[in-house]
Formats: structure tokens, C-alpha cells, sequence
């Protein structure tokens, strides 16, 4: 067991640590950051991350868990809207984000869509985006099955819709990210109502039936 | 100018210091990459790569068209097959790839989901990813135009689809990379197939109908 992984980090400090994780990532990128970059972001002395983490690896792990909680806390919706109009929600959450203090939305998918990169050689990394991943894609495809059950959405496997919406967002983030395409996320959503809300729309059902203001 | 775009490299010496670099980078990673770990790869001496290249960065330039360039000559057609069936060799030769003699289509595609992800930082990785995208997406899109022309398809924007299953693609490839999802593919283009493509069909068109056999 790593040292992180026994709660022995106080909130507080815990805060501070990460988000000068987070600005010396910004400031370096993944494989060229040292722990002292961190270290230089903080107020504290950085003694203070050698006392609670192993190591870069560890410290690593518990950014990306750090990220996706926030990433995922942002999403999150006890909504009861009709289907078309949650699936809708979910997806403008997911594509578009909330504001955070300090760094953008876009700050943070930065340092995300390079961690997931970097998950191809990091087994660990890996299997915390394979749980959160069925997190998110879990989050989409119950708002398909809830559709499915109304008779709202025409019967089909919620899994791979849910799968597909999930993967059209990641592909969206990346080529804004990476290509700059900044008005990818804005046709991301555009795609997903014309192609895959439209077409789980039941027979019959039109758009704006179920009760959404579509 | 760089050196390497005077066109002074012979077509061997290229290939050679190309195939090193791919070696080296699988090895090593990008970020981690030392010119010298290049030269490790190869028969000839080192100071070959810096007579032609100027540094790394001149090199991973030369690089990324080098991979760009072997993955567009592998899923170039020049079919003229129905539409539909046009449209599904296409996006299986960019989902699947053709085997590579020493490497995987998927050692490529490591390498080159990691450059893209560094193309955030990259300038000029970023203006080539461009130019490569703009191909790619193009040969889906004129596959929708040509079907949209001959009554098909029904009447949508093609590049908008085309660029939505682009995207599919490249989520599936980077789901199998980063998460580990060997059918990631597979799901993609049942996916596209299903939500897509079927929505693509004009009324009154049935799967088949155009000549495919699906």
C-alpha cells in the first residue's frame, strides 16, 4: 500500500498539493515533470509530498483520481428531466464543463487527455480511466435505458449508444485540444442529436414529444 | 528551412533513420526520446541523423509525416463500389490498418495517438495533424457526397458527418490504446453502422438496396 492510499493526508493539505501538481503540469507537461517543479509551486516545503507520497508514481495516481473526481463532481445530475432533454444535459456537461476558480475547464482536459495518452504504458493509470470510464459511460447509457423503459427511445443495446456518445465527447475534446478545433464540442452535440438521439427516437415518438423543449 | 526539407535526404538514409526513430520511440516514449537513443537503433553513425536533421524537433517533424504518410497510402482506395460498401472498406481500413512488416498497425498507431496528444504543445505537430485530418475526413466525406448525389443518402451536411465518424474512429483506436479495449474497434464500426450509416440511408432506401451486400 502506497502512502496516499492511507488517508493520512490531511484535507488541506492535500488541496495544496494538488493544485500545485496541477500548475507545474501545466507549466511542464507529464514526462518531463520532477517533483520539485511541484515543489516550487507550493508553498510549503516540499518535504511535505515526500512525507505523503511514494514517489512520482504515486503522486501521479492520486492527481488523476484528484482530476476525474473533480471532472466527474461537475457532471454529476440528479436530474428527472424527459430522456432526449437529460442525455442532452449529461452531454453539454461533459463536452462543455463548468467553470473552476482558477484554470478553465480546458486547463484540466489538457492535463486529462495527456495522462489518458499516457495510460498506453502505465498499467496503474489505466485502470483508474477504465473506472471512471464506466462512470461516465455508465452516467449516459441510464439515461438511454430510462428512455428505452418510457418507450421514449426505440429498443437497442443502451450500452454501446452510451459508449458511442462517450466516445464522440473524448474524440471532440481532443481535436480541440490537439488540433484546436475549437468549435469541435459545439459539433460533437449537433452530431449526437442528429445522428444518435434522432435515430433512438422511438417510431412515432417526434422530436419534443417526450416533453423536452427540443 | 530545415535541413530535412531541402529534399537532401536519400530515400534509404530516410528510411533507415524513420524505422530507428520508431524503434527508439516505441522503447523510449516521446518526451523521454534523446537523439542518441535513435542512433542506438541503427547501423550507421549517428552523426548521419544530425547531417540531415536540425535536432529533434526537425526530426519528429520528418517523423510524423513519415507515419502519416504510411497510414494514408494504407487506407487509400480508389474504389467505386456503392456507397454504402465504399464507406464501410473506408472506415475499416482506418479503424483495422493493414499488417506492417517488422511492427503492428497498432505499434504505428501508439506512436501516433501519442504525438497527436503532444501536438496540444506542438505548433507545428499541430499544422501537419491538420493538413492529415483534413485528408482523412475528406475521404469519408466524398464517399457521403457521392452518395447524397446519387439519392442514397439522404440530404445532410457530408462534412459534418464525415468529421463525426472520423472522430469515432479515432476515440475507438485511442480507447484500445489507452483503456485497453480490444474490441473497441469492432463496437465502432457496429456503431457507425447502426446509428450513422443507417440514419444516412435516404427514406424509402433499404440497407442493400444500393447494390452493397449488407
Amino acid at each position: 500500500m502506497s502512502k496516499s492510499e492511507e488517508g493520512s493526508v490531511p484535507a488541506d493539505t492535500r488541496e495544496d498539493i494538488m493544485e500545485a501538481t496541477f500548475r507545474a503540469l501545466s507549466e511542464h507537461g507529464y514526462s518531463d515533470l520532477r517533483m520539485r517543479d511541484i515543489g516550487e509551486e507550493m508553498e510549503m516545503t516540499r518535504q511535505v509530498i515526500h512525507y505523503h507520497y511514494d514517489g512520482k508514481q504515486d503522486l501521479m495516481s492520486s492527481f488523476l483520481e484528484y482530476i476525474i473526481d473533480q471532472y466527474e463532481g461537475s457532471v454529476e445530475v440528479d436530474g428527472d428531466a424527459p430522456p432526449r432533454k437529460e442525455l442532452e444535459v449529461r452531454v453539454h456537461q461533459c463536452l462543455f464543463g463548468p467553470g473552476f476558480e482558477e484554470f478553465s475547464h480546458w486547463d484540466r482536459m489538457k492535463v486529462y487527455h495527456e495522462l489518458f495518452t499516457h495510460a498506453q504504458n502505465d498499467a496503474e493509470h489505466r485502470a483508474i480511466f477504465n473506472e471512471h470510464y464506466d462512470r461516465i459511460r455508465g452516467s449516459i447509457t441510464e439515461v438511454i435505458e430510462d428512455g428505452i423503459d418510457r418507450g421514449v427511445f426505440r429498443d437497442t443495446d443502451p450500452e454501446r449508444a452510451g459508449q458511442l456518445i462517450t466516445d464522440i465527447i473524448h474524440a471532440a475534446r481532443g481535436r480541440k485540444l490537439s488540433l484546436g478545433h475549437d468549435d469541435a464540442p459545439d459539433q460533437a452535440w449537433r452530431s449526437i442529436d442528429e445522428f444518435v438521439v434522432d435515430s433512438l427516437l422511438a417510431d412515432g415518438v417526434e422530436p419534443g414529444a417526450d416533453g423536452s423543449d427540443a
